[in-house]
């Protein structure tokens, strides 16, 4: 897929150009499911898969946004450009981080090397990461340098990011308290990297100790140990040091293999889940329209028969009535 | 499926015997997905539907345990059975609740009216969900007359309490600043109930007030106004005002014909759900084993095929292999 830009459509073709209103309106119809954006997608795939997808999470007031303001300033000053996309736990109508990006956007508004976009993320986990991988391919074909990962919260979606960024940086603060249950239930085993923020306040070098002695006791798969960065956006501290774990990091996929495993592995979770999904709207379609089928679910609210004798059903009718 | 008890496999047979121990051990196979719970499952769905479900989500930190042990005290009082259910955002490995529910269940070791459960919430949302729900309707089947769902956290799992519970209260505490956006970001469309925990700190009234205006604003879909109830476990506060709105809204529930309503709506998702589960489980195993499918893999990774292709194929594929 090397093919000539010529061949693309023309929204694609936009989007390599660096049209950033297009760019923005089909990351819209992504978001939304909407088939328009279908063929773009498709074919703006063969352009992506060369930026670094840096993704940053932990829980909430970590001052996640701070960092990622501080990393973006780093990479313009060393010439990079940079997409970044803030992850939601919300439902559509939430307008906080909207604002947000309103207000960093006026900040940046004379910069075009930098592209922020706050996704809303609806429906299941799988659905979000898959929905972020495919926005984050698009910042990728418009040819930004770098795409920063930005989640809020702390449930399952930080767990996706694993899914979606090539090197995952999980942030806390000192004295982290009941957060240090979250982290140990699933944030920590997605850490690439730690980075204690707000590294001012008292506490942090014991914040930095307990992190080094999770670590050390974590018995991880992989040979890459994280390295734990101390950072602060208010005197900006350890940006610098910060960016250039990232950078470590990457070389590490690379040279360690990683990096092809951990693709195949999670483009093979990605297009079942697409296929998944595929058929699930085909069986809701028919659970609706079928009327032997809808005969079927009154059975299971009368609990003659049970969900999951049910689904047999549906997965054998689903194949029969290919 | 109100056939004889006498047909009901071994395990299903001890489980509404009361037998407690096959109960956790068949709850053990369900979280695990372990086949040998199958038949139990199904066979015992015909006796369920009976408890009511109430859910109780909400930010961490607002006293969702204690609020919880008031409730099933309260139960216990009025001579009602009660099954726990504590769903935990975590990784297999995390030992938090399970030991919150050891002291639990120390506490009320001599009380076989009360069973409590902590189910790590493994994998995408829609699964906990069904796992939820399976779990749920075991302990409805063995005979416990109430059926609390505590979820931990604010993400996704919190949302999905609405596919699990009948009656969801939404446990907030006074002074919810950032927490505010989080009930904005979906928590609030799911409440059925709000309470306001600790309503003996400063600014309960505040918080009520604010929940008031929330819920005047909302626009909501049903004819159901959630009411706003404070709480207090220090000084047991307001427990069996929340327990009688929850049985207010039950009632509403059968008398509106929301129940049947939602019940369809939740059962036709269930059934998709674990259909397209199914699916998924086949076409991953095709991906990996079948050489052709393995091949086109190579393709995406190569970045010559695009996911959403790939998966186009992999459905007519699936459809062609049947």
């Amino acid at each position: 897929m090397t093919g000539a830009s010529s061949r693309l459509p023309a929204a694609a073709r936009a989007i390599v150009d660096g049209d950033r209103r297009v760019l923005a309106r089909t990351i819209t119809q992504v978001e939304n499911g909407d088939p328009a954006a279908d063929r773009v997608v498709r074919s703006l795939y063969g352009r992506s898969g060369r930026a670094p997808v840096v993704g940053l999470t932990g829980p909430l007031g970590v001052g996640k946004s701070s960092l990622v303001n501080a990393l973006v300033g780093r990479l313009r000053s060393l010439g990079q450009t940079v997409g970044v996309i803030g992850v939601d736990p919300s439902s559509p109508f939430t307008g906080g981080s909207v604002l947000g990006d309103r207000i960093r956007l006026e900040r940046r508004a004379d910069d075009n090397g930098v592209f922020f976009r706050s996704m809303a993320s609806r429906g299941a986990a799988g659905g979000v990461a898959a929905t972020t991988r495919e926005v984050s391919r698009l910042l990728d074909a418009a040819g930004f340098d770098v795409i920063l990962v930005e989640t809020v919260g702390s449930g399952q979606v930080d767990v996706a990011i694993r899914d979606i960024a090539s090197t995952s940086i999980v942030v806390v603060v000192p004295h982290l308290g009941d957060e240090v249950q979250t982290l140990k239930a699933g944030l920590f085993e997605i850490a690439d990297i730690f980075c204690v923020n707000k590294v001012d306040l008292p506490g942090a070098e014991l914040a930095k100790r307990d992190l080094a002695e999770l670590v050390t006791l974590g018995g991880r798969a992989s040979a890459w140990a994280p390295p734990i960065v101390g950072t602060s956006t208010v005197e900006p501290t350890g940006i610098d040091e910060l960016w250039n774990d990232v950078m470590a990091h990457e070389k590490f996929l690379d040279s360690s293999g990683e990096r092809l495993r951990g693709e195949r592995q999670r483009l093979s979770s990605e297009i079942v889940g697409l296929a998944r999904d595929h058929i699930g709207r085909e069986l809701t379609l028919r659970l609706e329209r079928d009327p032997s089928l809808r005969h079927l679910l009154d059975e299971v609210v009368a609990r003659r028969i049970d969900p999951r004798t049910a689904a047999d059903r549906l997965v054998t009718g689903g194949r029969r009535a290919r």
